[in-house]
This record gives structure tokens, C-alpha cells and sequence, in this order.
């Protein structure tokens, strides 16, 4: 273990967040050093993820899966070095990505688990290590599943996504183009916004100076929005279902506009009336249900990458010690492209 | 064209309503007989219907298709008896359904259009010809695409159906048992809970009485809401989005609670959150985009009913000039099975 040190460095969750998370609802501990088991291994942390899926993760009511209880480590997908491997099929100096590693500087795998859990082999020479945590990882396979599985863009069809210049939004509207489709992006910033055309969206709105956005998207979208992949929820939420086409599809990923309500607070629009005479369809979509389809996509998405198809933007801080803030920045939507934090 | 009166009483559309439909919505006019051209049939009205869909056609906004303008004949399907043919498949005393009757004692159809206006014919051997407007014909067929097509029931599913007595809810309740699932029925009033109950519905909710909606479906749903065929929206659609199962699956067929609000008034909760921690779907339907499917559904229902698999309950108003009256009637839940009314 040559160039490791005696101890691990580890977030936990302090307390649940009582509306917004903030600084104080982590702290950061010192562990022991983790002694990986038979069949583990024990890996450096290179980079580690924010991903908003995590503000369900520390909430006090239910989610989809187990959440952080005060107290535990911080869950989260991260980037490392095997250092040390009782597994045959890995060597110290692998890479390896996992959703699985935490807040940690150190964490002990279990490569076999099944599903998302799973580790997964990173490889250098087709892209830097942190893509591992957006385009050819997760938020990459919620694209894909979105749009490939889920919302089918047909040529012609109009893409709108919101948080367009985020991790999956960047996907998204590119994968769109792709399919042939036509890409509005909604953002928070012109700089942004102006990421989002080099990318080849055909169009954006700013929401924070559009004023009436019922409006932006009708003019954005004249035909009518065929696929709204929905990042945010809320009020852009609202404005996007009033200008659905007929038969259009819309991907709720996520509603991190909202996510500190509580969901019984969190009122508006209701869909029905233009759901029956678009004869629309609106499917939640947990990227966790569709780890079967990764290695389809991401080879997928590698083929595109090496053909120079899409290109893609992280937003990256230094620092382990910087966790709290780049998640907080991005819940606050102050990061441009996907959030990562270089741990090491 | 013996036994026919020389004029055509029609109801035509007196003006928008601005808000509820009521009782001078529609007047009375009396038209010349009309007469048939070369392909054509002369039928006497013996059924018409009354459906919720007919609420968009006589609103002054855009719905799906075209509507009906101040001054024309109210549209609407009916039953009635073949009294004139130029066409070579059809003969006087030919029983036949068709959704172009329109409200009027006489009408010219074309049995070759396709789709939703297409003339089909009727077999009092089958069923009594008012079943053409109900378990037989358009309400059946939606019920049977909501089920069969889009929310696909399961065995040990929990099937919530609003409107459980009405046209649509009726088959709703009964496919789903059919399909090996739970029922559970929102309606308005004990006696058509009772008659729910005679139907096999596992379980009622009378949404008059039950104080706490989102408690009451909870309590009559213990393991969520599988699948939700919505008729009504407002706040029962809420009650039950908060009450989703897993991979629930929520048909919007009708809203008939706030049908007289404009879309953009209709606030209640958002669905991003349940439906992105159930994986949720929702999915509007108009059963006029699946006319194809229309014979295949009436085959396999005549054969539920043949072989004494369901039961159904008609609401009977006797009398041509009581049709604004049906309608209304049904409007306000004021019905008990599906409303038609007997013109001959």
C-alpha cells in the first residue's frame, strides 16, 4: 500500500436538510483505513460526482432506494486507483468507476455486486477518467435511456430539455441532433446558452430573464415541443406541458427546481387537459432501473465520441474538502457543465 | 319512406358556454328531411348518446378535433333503423351505430367513411341496440384500449377507476378483473358504489363522504395504485397520484371535475415527484385514434358477454327533446350507468 495514508478522510451526513441542504449538512471525519475483503478492492478516490439524484438520497422522507441516515458516509459515485486487489480480475493501477464509492478518499469495492452497484472498468485511451462520472457514465446513460428508450425523437421531432448545459441535459440535446430531431435548450445564463449552440441546440431560452416562459417555448418551438426531457420541474414544467404537440413525449429525470418542497407542496399546472388532447405520455425515469443497458450505451456513446459526434463540458473543483460546495453550487445551478470534484 | 315525419327536429349549438353547459346551451330547430345522395342511408334515430368528450366539442377553445360553431347541429352517436338506401350493403330495416348521427331525429350517414365516422352495423341477436352507444361501442372500446393496450393490468394489480359507474368506469372495473387484478371504485353516491360492489369491485370510495381523499385510496389500496383509470381529474387525480405504486401506470381519459375550467386554471399537485420515485407513467388517451382496434375489442367483449362475464347499467331518458337535459344530467354525476337517451 505503498503511498496510501493510515487514515481515510470520509464525509458524512450530519443531518437531514430542513428545506435547502447547506454546508452544515455534512461533516467530515476521520476513518481507519479500510482493509478490503476477499473478492475486494481497495481503490484511491481521483474523482468523485454531485449529481442531484443525491438531494433524495439525504432526505428524512422515503425515495426510491436506501438513503443516508445522520451520521453515515455520504453516498455517491466516484473515480479511483486500485491499490490493492483480492480480486482476480484487477491489479493495482486499474481505474475504476462505482457508483458505490462515497464521500471518501478511500473506499473498499466489491467489483461482483450486481446492477448499478457494479465496478466498472475505466479506460484512459478512450477518454479522460471524470467522463467516467458524466457522458460515459451515469448522467450519459440517463440521456441515452431518455431518448433512445423512452422519448424516441422521430426527424423533425422538436427536443426541449431544461438544465440543458447540465450533465444529461448537454447529452440530451446532443443525442437528439443525433436522431435527427431539432434541440432547444433552457438554461439559467446566456454563457450558458451560448454552450449549449456550440454544442448544435437550435435554439435556447434563458429562464431566469425570459419572463412569461409559456410564451419563450411557444416561440421557441412553433410546431409544438414533441419531447420535453425534464430536468427541473416546476414552473418550467407548467410551461413546457402548455405547449405540447400531439402524441408528444415527456421524460421527468428530474425536479431539482423544486426538490427541497416536499412533493405534496408542490402545486401546479395539472397535466390532464392537454395529456388527452395531445394524447400525450409523461414517464418518470430512474436511470437506476436501466444499468442492464449500459455497456449497450456507453459503447454507443464511445462510438460517438470517437467519431467526433458530441462534445461535452465538466465543471471541475479541487479538493476533497470541496464536496459540499460543488454540490451546493450545483443545486444552485452555479456550475457550467457537469459538476466533479478532483479529489487526488 | 313510409312512417317518416316530413321535418327533422335538430338540436344545434345556441352558443359556447362560458363556463357550465346548461339547458340554453343548445335549441331546438326544426330542418327539412334530409335526403340521401349516392352511397348514402337515411336513418331514424331510435339511441342517442350523451359523453363527456361532447364538453370539448362545444367549447369556444380548440380541443383535438373540430368542434361544434353556434348554429350547427350538435354532434353526437346514436343507434337508430336504416329507413332509405343508396348504398348496396345496406337495406331498410338494417340496424346501424355511427358517431355522425348528430342530435336529430333524421340522419344521412355514409357507412364507408373511415375511422371513428364510419356506419357499423348492429345485431339485435347480440345485444340490445342501445349497447352500441355503451359496452358495445365507444365507451367499451376505451375502456378496453385504456386497459388492454396501455395500462396492461397484471394479476394481483390494483386497478382505481373514478366514474367507476359510469360508461367507461363500468368496463374499466370489469376488464380489470377479467385480467386477474384488484378493482377499487371512486363514485359519487353509495347506491353506485353498491352496484360497483354487484359489478366484482373489490373495494369503493364514495368521493362525496370520504373526507380525505389521498387517506381514503391509501386505505382502500394498501399496496398503492397499480394502475389508475382517470375520469374525472381535479383533486381526485391528485389523491391519486400521491398514491402510486411502483411502475404504476395512470391513463387520463377524462376530466370531467373540472372540465369547465379553462387548462390553465386546473392547479393541483405536480406528479414529477411520485412519478420519478415510482418510475411512473401517465398516458392520455382519445379513443378515436385507436378505431382500428375497434372491431378486434367488440369481438372479444361480445365474447365476455355471451359468455355472462360482466354486467353493464344504462341510464335511460326517453324522449328527443330531453337531450339537453341527459347531458347535463351526466355533467353533474346526476346519472347511474351510462346515460342515453330513447328518441323512438
Amino acid at each position: 500500500m505503498t503511498g496510501t495514508a493510515s487514515k481515510n478522510r470520509q464525509w458524512v451526513l450530519a443531518a437531514h436538510p430542513d428545506g435547502k441542504a447547506t454546508a452544515d449538512t455534512w461533516r467530515m471525519i476521520d476513518s481507519p483505513m479500510p482493509e478490503p475483503g476477499p473478492g475486494q478492492i481497495l481503490v484511491r478516490t481521483l474523482w468523485l460526482s454531485v449529481d442531484p439524484y443525491m438531494r433524495g438520497r439525504i432526505a428524512a422522507a422515503g425515495n426510491y432506494t436506501k438513503g443516508v441516515a445522520p451520521g453515515e458516509l455520504m453516498q455517491g459515485g466516484g473515480v479511483g486507483e486500485v491499490i490493492l486487489s483480492n480480486h482476480p480480475a484487477w491489479t493495482p493501477g486499474d481505474l475504476v468507476e462505482s457508483m458505490t464509492f462515497g464521500w471518501q478518499e478511500y473506499a473498499v469495492l466489491s467489483p461482483d455486486l450486481p446492477g448499478a452497484a457494479r465496478a466498472n472498468r475505466v479506460n484512459p485511451d478512450i477518454a479522460p477518467p471524470e467522463a467516467a462520472l458524466s457522458w460515459l457514465g451515469m448522467p450519459g446513460l440517463t440521456a441515452y435511456v431518455g431518448m433512445i428508450e423512452i422519448a424516441r425523437p422521430k426527424p423533425g421531432d422538436t427536443v426541449l430539455v431544461s438544465a440543458a448545459s447540465g450533465a444529461v441535459g448537454q447529452m440530451v440535446g446532443q443525442i437528439a441532433k443525433l436522431q435527427g430531431a431539432r434541440a432547444v435548450a433552457i438554461a439559467g445564463s446566456d454563457d450558458k446558452l451560448a454552450w449549449c449552440r456550440e454544442l448544435g441546440f437550435d435554439a435556447g431560452i434563458n429562464y431566469r430573464t425570459a419572463g412569461d416562459m409559456k410564451a419563450a417555448i411557444a416561440g421557441a418551438c412553433p410546431g409544438g415541443v414533441n419531447v420535453f426531457f425534464d430536468n427541473t420541474g416546476g414552473p418550467i414544467h407548467d410551461a413546457a406541458l402548455a405547449n405540447l404537440a400531439t402524441h408528444a413525449r415527456v421524460v421527468i429525470c428530474g425536479r431539482i427546481a423544486v426538490v427541497d418542497q416536499a412533493p405534496e407542496d408542490d402545486i401546479g399546472l395539472r397535466a390532464s387537459a392537454r395529456l388527452i388532447v395531445t394524447r400525450s405520455m409523461i414517464q418518470g425515469l430512474v436511470v437506476f432501473d436501466w444499468w442492464h443497458l449500459r455497456d449497450e450505451a456507453m459503447a454507443r456513446i464511445a462510438a460517438w465520441h470517437r467519431d467526433g459526434r458530441f462534445r461535452f463540458r465538466h465543471d471541475v473543483l479541487d479538493g476533497f474538502e470541496r464536496m459540499p460546495e460543488a454540490f451546493l453550487r450545483m443545486m444552485a445551478g452555479d456550475n457550467f457543465g457537469k459538476q466533479v470534484v478532483r479529489v487526488a
